[in-house]
């Protein structure tokens, strides 16, 4: 696709090819009056003053802003059944364990590919409607060789269907299935369900669910370098619950990226600097669980990348808006509205390989973009509660049109 | 507009003509495989089984919950400017005084009515696509009577642009404008504005910021028995700030709201119960804030009516969701969701002097409703952050499509 985006009133950008920590997370290249040019679906030219001459369609943002399309990289989007009981039992007081994992696992299995499709679909429209441009989505309600491939077909079917960039995530390790014997569970992941996973090309990551109750170290250590072998990138829940020592895992496997970090500690913040592994921090799932926020301004200053996600997800957090989530970055996690589009676009997209494709407005990556009803960048997280994604381009297409609510 | 609303998986809604408080808040009629008829605009007839004959158009919901249309009973949606500034630096650590709506008066005062209309339409656009469909907009960013008129005319005229119910209060008693004598205010509001914006028939209600640092119950007293006079309906901004007796001033006067009250004491929710106020609570504010929430079991179990509302304004709550204050209200005040959807519909429509008109869905009302892609009622606070109103009709009229985001 070929598009010319003009009248742009501020362009809004982090800038390169690799994630971006301490204070360069915090710079951004910002123009006014500006253009961006797509050629098939990939960013020509970036630039201000007069546009190119050019013969194809023209998207006139009218003073708007515009920004990288945001790159939501922590989400568990696919799934059957709800949580409602569980969300208000939570807010009479009763404590979050992770043990309601179990009952969206009884539901996932018993619902059939096409019906995970159905129900995922509106799900992932209403994100890219306000301007989420690329999802991850981590299997792991299905817990049995057919049901975590079920899940993953599903992704593959969604991403094929919707105008999204879509990364599969398998988590067969998110929780133990009440069934198998934990050892033998472990077994299986390592030896049936990983190869299958990567014979079928069906997952870009592993992730496992390192913390208090879950995984300990060695298990994820023994999963995680199953995955490498079978060259799948690799991810950790890490350290949600208590501080297990799982950042300091996914740093010594020079993870791509550790997930959640509530409870990082010092040592691991260090670690995970040193690797120079991507801290995908949550703060919807902190709001609603009414945990202590993760250490956002300590692992940016340590240099580590910091990236924002959702967590979407129908138990912790079935709070599915990423710009939601910047607007708690700058309350709670206490980030400048700058390092927080670093976090929602480039960081994000590191934390998920794609670094090199997405996250930024440059020549050469992905035509990926939002026209922001607002004048500035940070309006996004201050405007809360509203979509003001006026349009959004997916490979230089105007997938939601322009006036959009 | 006749319309037949057929194929409602849950129809839930609270009954009446009245403000529902204690435990009568928390009792909805449900009705499963339900029909809405509907005839010149308003409801003929609720049912469930076979629907009637029917010769017009049918809005087909495919087994998904149906509610009230939301009544936001507390916005200060119209004005100029935004006030980013303002919430980065109280993201870092500065504490809300109230001192910033100055900054929006200067913004307000130097635009022109049609400024204000542009800058309000695509605000109120958002808010009816969450499924608000009646919203409640105050002056008080003009504090002189030209510009006081001027934000009442922009709402007026909005009214008539949009598919909305806008219910306008004059708040010329917001803040004091930094030019004036505050004595000499107060006799500008009570012998000028009042008259005029009466006369002109441009305000429902008057409302006034009684509170620390801004009215005193005396001068709000003053301002709101001239009101009253003048054929006003009454509110109170009432202890938001420090308990200052407002509440006990709002039941004083028979005020049909008083609004906020975080700080509100015992005494003034007694006070409340006895006089039948309704008490407007703004849960986004208070999270903004990071201030208490507001009692609102303490007041639902003295018997006052609670409704629920965002306070949208640049300041305090750039927060524009009403959906969003209703999960707060579940998360963060411990109510039920059934007390909840009252709050956001009847009681809300109360607030307003409305609740003869719209609130509920009964033979008789206006046809206002909102078709969720939710199983159940429960399901509109737990999904949060993306939107989930999928069909919103207006006095009948199909005005947001089928299928929205």
């Amino acid at each position: 696709m070929d598009l010319l985006v003009v009248g742009i009133g501020e362009l809004a950008t982090p800038l390169g090819g690799r994630p971006l920590g301490g204070r360069a997370q915090g710079r951004l290249l910002i123009l006014r009056e500006a253009y961006v040019l797509v050629r098939e679906g990939r960013i020509a030219a970036v630039g201000t003053g007069s546009p190119p001459r050019f013969e194809g369609p023209v998207l006139h943002c009218e003073g708007r802003c515009v920004t990288p399309g945001l790159v939501d990289p922590h989400t568990h989007a696919v799934f059957a059944g709800n949580r409602v009981q569980e969300f208000l039992a939570r807010a009479r007081g009763e404590r979050y364990t992770g043990g309601g994992i179990l009952t969206t696992v009884r539901a996932t299995r018993a619902a059939s590919e096409e019906e995970l499709v159905q129900l995922a679909a509106p799900r992932l429209g209403r994100m890219l409607a306000q301007g989420v441009t690329t999802v991850e989505v981590k299997s792991g309600y299905g817990l049995t060789l057919a049901d975590e491939l079920k899940m993953l077909r599903a992704v593959r079917r969604l991403a094929e269907a919707l105008p999204l960039t879509l990364v599969p995530t398998f988590m067969g390790a998110h929780a133990f299935p009440p069934e198998v014997p934990r050892e033998e569970y472990v077994r299986l992941l390592v030896e049936e369900m990983l190869p299958a996973v990567a014979a079928e090309g069906l997952a870009r990551f592993c992730d496992v669910f390192c913390d208090r109750g879950f995984y300990t170290v060695e298990e994820a250590r023994r999963i995680l370098e199953a995955a490498r072998r079978l060259g799948l990138g690799l991810k950790v829940h890490a350290d949600e619950l208590a501080p297990v020592g799982a950042a300091e895992l996914a740093a010594e496997l020079r993870a791509t990226s550790a997930e959640h970090l509530l409870h990082v500690s010092p040592e691991g913040i260090r670690a995970l600097a040193e690797a120079g592994t991507v801290a995908v921090l949550l703060p919807g799932t902190a709001f609603l669980l009414e945990e202590p926020y993760p250490p956002a301004r300590p692992l940016i200053e340590a240099g580590v990348p910091v990236a924002l996600g959702t967590d979407f997800n129908p138990g912790s957090c079935p709070l599915a808006s990423l710009p939601f989530a910047m607007s708690l970055a700058i309350l709670k996690l206490k980030m400048s509205p700058e390092e927080v589009l670093t976090a929602a676009t480039l960081n994000a997209a590191a934390a998920l390989g794609l670094a090199q494709e997405v996250g930024s407005l440059e020549a050469g990556k992905k035509a990926d973009l939002v026209v922001w009803d607002a004048a500035t960048f940070a309006e996004i997280p201050y405007w809360m509660g509203q979509n003001l994604a006026w349009a959004v381009v997916k490979e230089g297409r105007v997938v939601l049109p322009a006036g959009g609510r």
